[in-house]
């Protein structure tokens, strides 16, 4: 009787543990893979072979799971329902932190990490629709301050190629610290989401520059650095100029050249996010005869807003720089705290001396796509309405 | 004295395995990745810290290495000079075949690969210069046929946006087995291929279609699949009609609706690599109305040419197709045999009966990428200049 009870419970135990049928590969893996799969109650199916390895772990942002092994080498693990939209995740194997081989890759934390996007049933904002369609274009540029080729990427609105009188105002969208300019492109899905706006008559036709911000002199040390936070310590942004000084010299002068661009500051805004907040806010604030509309998408760097030092003290007379600005936004998402506090207090400091800003909180999102997006998504239709 | 001469020799040995002071890390890695790191005899050095793992191999397109390791559990390993060009390679951690953290990622067999670029002392036509630059354009088109949308990259020539009155002539470009859109943008480098032919007048503006040819209508079975060669069988590449009819119903209108294209079959040619040699072949000989220009670039599907069968007979009455046909472009890398004797069986075949064709022999190269860059810039100059 003990044996036929435990060979039931273990039956129900596999039971339990059983890939529910409705399981979906996710849509970020690559062709014929079948795994990572996404159950209807967002959480995820993890499985790798290898016979060999003694531990495999799968992380998804900051968390591990252990994988178990099968008779066959096959680990896999199901792990708990996840928030919707973009993840970065790896998997280790005995110690080395490696892309899952069933993913697609997508560039952040300075190399090509594994990613999935985990299904939105209450926004499809970013879903292609049946609208017309702009392009990203591959825009190479040669920088005369980094002596180098450059590339960014070029998000033309639907109506470029046809409606050719026209000239469009310009938006130029930073990512994060450790990506590039296909941020912006793959993970940020600005085409689908300009697109959808654009369709909807909520945001004017624009030209969208993804560029990217890190920049160097011959002989500079490399700004490619990941920020380190030591516990007790404070993570403070520091911005090097030379990115400021491509901008000015190359990027926008390139432009203005090669597409039907508005040129004047009132129809120029700039925006980032994470690390590209504080570029955004370093190149804009410095350069208020060229940009009037400004966005911080989660940017740390918002802590240390200070109304008499930040930008040569440009928020201390209120009056002149509502005038001046046409848009100040700054958002956070609701679950990533260092960040909601940061952005709180520039808020806080700002209203102190009646400086005008839109806040946007991007509710349960971390510091991760979906907020983003939701920031370009919010931040794209406030644009040149001046 | 044995024990001195024992010393002796292994300083040596050290010495002889050293890392030359003059290797530069692949223009392949991600930012600050130090490693792989490339010799000026093109020999190249892997190194990974893994100081779990039991055993560390690189693969370099088919060839195996035991990767070292120190006593910090770094592993290390020095592989013969490599042929310059593109080549796929991966690492095997305990087993399990991954990508090297310090590589960017290339789409190839269907899963995001580790790449290496070999420097290439002898040819810079691949190589960005300071000429006028076109763009690559994410072009978004619906299909009816696989009732999906779908993206191709375009290239459009460095005057399409200035020389608005003119209409350019499209050449549609394809991938190989396991590969997608992605391929001729990134590993195939065709920008600045292109950008740099048109430059010194060798090749006439083109709009230049990079489609993904993997399609399949709701229901159809996956085309995704590699095709299997087992010891003594010989390997048929077959070719869904599927995409023909993607291409006919879908692409070939929405570019002709979207791009200032030329429409006529004088201004349309055809070529792809690999198994995209043979979706090019069967789409182009299938569609005679529409394309005039036909290229094979390492084709398999060459050995199975027969003047009789292949295509409906259209090679059987030499002067018609002669006529219809501007160019029939059959090349291969003298390095990939069974490709070269691919090519070489169609050529002789042709010849018999008198089709006109333009044989081009990469010389050294395999089954890779710099074959089909050098196929690209040989081709491309020989279009339409009927």
């Amino acid at each position: 009787m003990n044996r036929l009870l435990c060979v039931a419970l273990l039956a129900c135990a596999a039971c339990l543990a059983q890939t529910p049928d409705d399981a979906k590969p996710a849509s970020t893996n690559v062709a014929n893979a079948q795994y990572p799969r996404i159950h209807s109650d967002l959480s995820v199916t993890f499985q790798l072979k290898a016979p060999d390895a003694r531990k495999v772990q799968v992380q998804v942002v900051g968390d591990k799971y252990d994988m178990t092994r099968a008779e066959d080498g096959t680990w896999s693990v199901t792990i708990p329902p996840q928030v919707p939209g973009f993840h970065y995740y790896t998997l280790i194997i005995d110690g080395v932190q490696v892309v899952d081989p069933a993913s697609e890759t997508f560039y952040g934390s300075f190399w090509e990490s594994s990613g999935i996007e985990i299904p939105n049933n209450a926004e499809d904002f970013y879903q292609i629709k049946d609208v017309p369609h702009g392009e990203i274009r591959q825009f190479r540029y040669y920088s005369t301050v980094a002596q180098t080729w450059r590339r960014a990427f070029i998000y033309t609105p639907p109506d470029y190629d046809t409606n050719l009188k026209a000239r469009y105002p310009v938006f130029l969208l930073l990512h994060g610290g450790g990506e590039d300019e296909r941020g912006w492109f793959i993970q940020g899905k600005t085409d689908i989401i300009m697109d959808n706006l654009i369709a909807e008559k909520k945001a004017v036709p624009m030209i969208v520059v993804i560029d990217n911000m890190y920049a160097q002199k011959p002989g500079e040390n490399s700004p490619m650095t990941m920020p380190v936070v030591t516990p007790g310590s404070v993570l403070r942004i520091t911005v090097p100029p030379t990115y400021g000084e491509v901008v000015m010299k190359d990027l926008l002068p390139a432009l203005d050249k090669h597409y039907r661009t508005l040129t004047d500051r009132d129809h120029r805004a700039i925006a980032g996010l994470s690390m590209g907040a504080a570029y955004a806010m370093q190149v804009g604030m410095s350069n208020l005869a060229a940009f009037s509309y400004f966005g911080s998408f989660s940017g740390t760097v918002m802590r240390d807003l200070n109304i008499e030092t930040s930008y040569g003290g440009v928020f201390k007379n209120a009056a002149e720089f509502n005038k001046k600005c046409h848009l100040l936004f700054i958002a956070a998402g609701t679950a990533e705290q260092s960040r909601m506090d940061a952005a709180n207090h520039a808020r806080g400091e700002l209203a102190k001396v009646g400086v005008k800003f839109v806040p946007f909180d991007s509710n349960g999102t971390a510091h991760e796509w979906l907020t983003w997006r939701r920031d370009l998504h919010q931040f794209a239709p406030l644009l040149f309405r001046n």
